[in-house]
């Protein structure tokens, strides 16, 4: 059976993959709204780093339009990002269906987040398994797995070099309206992950 | 690093060992408090199956004491087997600091279910990582892993033969109130499953 995971090149959704890739044929898929093409670039060659097949998929503009509206309304990220990860799932999911989705969200995590019965009908619309195998871990159990096996780079979210919704939600939003606007509407101090060699063979 | 597998004989406990055996050390503990000898037995027997080390974790009659209490004031069963799982956790942690803690609890269980607090109080006191490997998972991905690496015998939590919580708390409350009132506490049809062999080569 194939799983199709939400690929940000980060050290979570790595992660995720590599428990999967133990038991399933593995597919990583990237959602871009093409506000650069950095997240094509980048994703496939984290991917590429990881041995996994990969796979961008177009989100449409009018999510991120939809994303960053909610995200000026509320004056903070978190319900812009889960509203553009519910879309990825949902679009993912009707693309793959009678396959495994999944993503690298974690117990610690506040955003994205989903709710048991937005699960069960992404689930029962599209006849797939929709997974987190990092739900059931906290943050010092995936430190020292990722330490394991990966060399990540770590630093702010604006200066490092990702492939996920936030990366071009900001870049979407320095635009709009601005770079200090932006800056101020998420949060200070966030750190960001990518992984940029494996320490074993996975 | 050692993984310590509260083992119930299950399939969720089963299947939590195998997914974690791809990276730890597994070590299963079947909790008792030896209302009866057929949990020692039994998860002996489902362990060497399942080829993983075992042992029997005598957890103090008080507690057993203290659950069936918390029962008979509520009339049904959650409380008292959510109070057995987190003081069996305790216990575990106690006894194997600096390592991981793991239980087969799934996204849709009901019972028992730590919060976040609950689960980082046990994690600062003994330094271990608590984990959930089937936390991020619902039934029908649960039950396709578990077709996949198990033959199991499943029937009503009163039939079959178990060494879970359950089957001891039972089996006093048949001793203190009689088999009737217990069987009206506990719902009626509830299926418990054990795995009596392997399909391929864990």
């Amino acid at each position: 059976m194939k799983a199709y995971i939400l690929f940000s090149g980060g050290k979570d959704s790595s992660l995720c993959s590599l428990m999967l890739s133990k038991f399933f044929e593995i597919n990583l898929i990237t959602c871009t709204f093409e506000v650069t093409n950095t997240t094509s670039i980048l994703s496939k060659e984290i991917s590429n780093i990881l041995g996994f097949k990969h796979s961008i998929f177009k989100l449409d503009k009018s999510v991120l339009e939809e994303a960053s509206d909610i995200i000026l309304k509320d004056k903070y990220p978190n319900n812009g990002i889960n509203y553009i990860h519910k879309k990825a799932l949902l679009e993912i999911s009707k693309s793959n269906k009678n396959s495994i989705i999944a993503d690298g969200l974690r117990r610690d995590d506040r955003v994205p987040k989903l709710s048991v019965s937005e699960i069960r009908s992404i689930e029962d619309k599209y006849d797939v398994c929709y997974v987190s195998p990092l739900m059931g871990y906290g943050r010092s159990f995936i430190n020292m797995m990722i330490n394991k096996f990966f060399v990540i780079e770590e630093n702010e979210s604006k200066i490092i070099k990702k492939c996920d919704y936030e990366s071009e939600l900001r870049m979407y939003l320095y635009d709009k309206i601005g770079e200090q606007k932006t800056d101020n509407i998420f949060p200070k101090s966030h750190m960001q992950s990518r992984v940029i060699s494996i320490k074993k063979n996975i």
